[in-house]
């Protein structure tokens, strides 16, 4: 099955971690289109010396499909020996990281060593992961999540893994982001798509970092493409992670109204889950094409059937002939 | 069953890698005595962006009872998911390299980025992992042992891991050792040594590097220590690496005369194989005391045997008194 326009359709994916990555699942399963993904790095830290890039290594886990499925990040078939090492030898291990994982974390961590930028190492690993779509990076720069707690600043890792999301978020910032270049892929991969779908992910810890490095918004504002939003709440609450308290703590609504609200000025149409139909007739009134549909991804088909309903949405607001069904 | 003298000897050990370990094994199991283990560090090699040191982790993982004692190195039930992360995209992996192992190096290489010296390092790792007996490095400056082949000058690794000691060997040289600087802690073992036992280690690529450190060797000479070798050779092949190779080489003897030889400006007593007796007198006529034993370490037993013969052999010859058999 295809979606058969003029041109074959440039599809472009803001995508955090595992709903990101989920997303990013069911749209590379669809033939006739050329995908990209615009991942996050603002999750990224360091950990026992190494650079550890947890949103864009589930991306490329799951493209690749070598990702855990039972728990949506990590690797299969996963082993504990060199964390544990670490142990033993006296360091703090909260963060999980496995044999496999930590492969690729020497591997990166000695390419940055040797000169190559991020997105160089990036694409290098998806290539030999056996990964056709690119993922492309926001920035080559450091930029990274810290949150303010009652206890000072902390970094997102320390927040989402060690804290379990447990502090209070006072405030956020995004160390670095005011300094960071985008991408020159980045900024043609914006400006050469039709359709820009923001993937289900935490709009504030996830998506908002993207945005966040100078000239990824304007160029956002300033591209043909629709944007499109996929609500990451269901019934209001998050399938996974915090992004129900995060928006609270930023002074937002935590649903799909308060999603529509934050994406207003950049996007063109949302698709919030059913339970949320209440959220609707708001959000049209915000001048935002509003469709309903069952946002939660569990299995491939899942993946793949959201997707199809994406495009088919896209095609029908924007006169591209698609299949009838997704399959 | 312990030494008893006018004070608890000094024992000072100089190490490689296998051959090394098991005789630190053997001296650290004898109660009544103060050993010390002065280790090798030339055959150090980063690999993936980490530091790692094959002799000293050898004495480690042996001294801690971690080591996989079928290869008398590397260790006991490990793991290789890092290391075919690392081949699947696209690293050389000849080296092997464990996942326990890797959380070492990536202790390692990270503390190494913290500032501590090598010394340090080693000696937190072996209190760690419950290490009484003090591993101590010759110096905390980068030393690496250079193979000159046909093909150029190669390190040690790739010479003895990559192409199995295949290439013939034209010149040795320890880049480094002319500028480095020997730790305090090995002076210091060295002066306070009542008895310093080089293992029967490779004279030339494990107990060499160790001599090249300037002021290791003077020391050394100037210690009122006796200093006791143990040939690597039996029946004039070594029990395991390129130890009768690389004497050719270099124009040595392949042989316990060429062993003794090799060492007689520095040494007082040698113990050769009973394997090597024809050699006994060619040795005792260079002004060494010689000893026939069985060298080959292959139980706990036999390296406590030796270990216990070694000391029994000092006791005699310095007057300690000493108990009657080794168990």
């Amino acid at each position: 099955m295809s979606y058969v326009s003029v041109e074959k359709p440039n599809i472009l994916l803001l995508a955090g971690g595992v709903g990101g990555a989920k997303m990013a699942e069911g749209l590379a399963a669809i033939e006739g289109i050329t995908l990209s993904i615009l991942g996050n790095i603002a999750d990224d830290q360091i950990f026992h010396g190494l650079w550890v890039s947890p949103d864009i290594d589930t991306l490329t886990y799951s493209l690749s499909g070598l990702v855990n499925r039972d728990q949506g990040w990590g690797l299969a078939n996963e082993g504990s020996r060199a964390l544990d090492m670490l142990k033993q030898l006296g360091n703090d291990t909260w963060m999980f990281l496995g044999d496999r994982d930590f492969g690729l974390h020497i591997h990166r961590s000695n390419r940055l060593k040797q000169g190559y930028s991020r997105s160089q190492i990036t694409s290098e690993i998806a290539h030999a992961l056996g990964i056709g779509t690119p993922l492309i990076l926001p920035t080559d720069d450091v930029v990274q999540t810290r949150l303010k707690t009652k206890d000072g600043w902390i970094l997102f890792q320390d927040y989402f893994v060690r804290q379990k999301c447990a502090p209070e978020v006072l405030d956020i910032h995004f160390e670095g982001a005011d300094q960071a270049h985008p991408t020159s892929k980045a900024l043609k991969a914006i400006s050469e798509a039709d359709l820009i779908i923001i993937a289900p992910s935490n709009p504030i810890l996830s998506i908002a970092p993207i945005l966040s490095i100078p000239g990824i918004r304007d160029a956002l504002t300033a591209s043909k493409a629709t944007i499109l939003a996929l609500s990451p709440l269901i019934g209001g609450k998050p399938v996974k992670g915090p992004a129900d308290k995060v928006m609270k703590a930023m002074g937002l609504e935590a649903s799909a109204t308060g999603i529509a609200r934050y994406y207003r000025d950049l996007i063109d149409q949302i698709v919030i889950d059913h339970q949320d139909q209440a959220s609707k007739a708001e959000i049209e009134a915000m001048g935002l094409v509003c469709s309903l549909d069952d946002i939660l991804m569990c299995t491939r088909q899942d993946k793949i059937r959201l997707a199809h309903a994406l495009l088919a949405n896209h095609a029908a607001f924007n006169g591209f002939s698609c299949p009838e069904a997704a399959q």
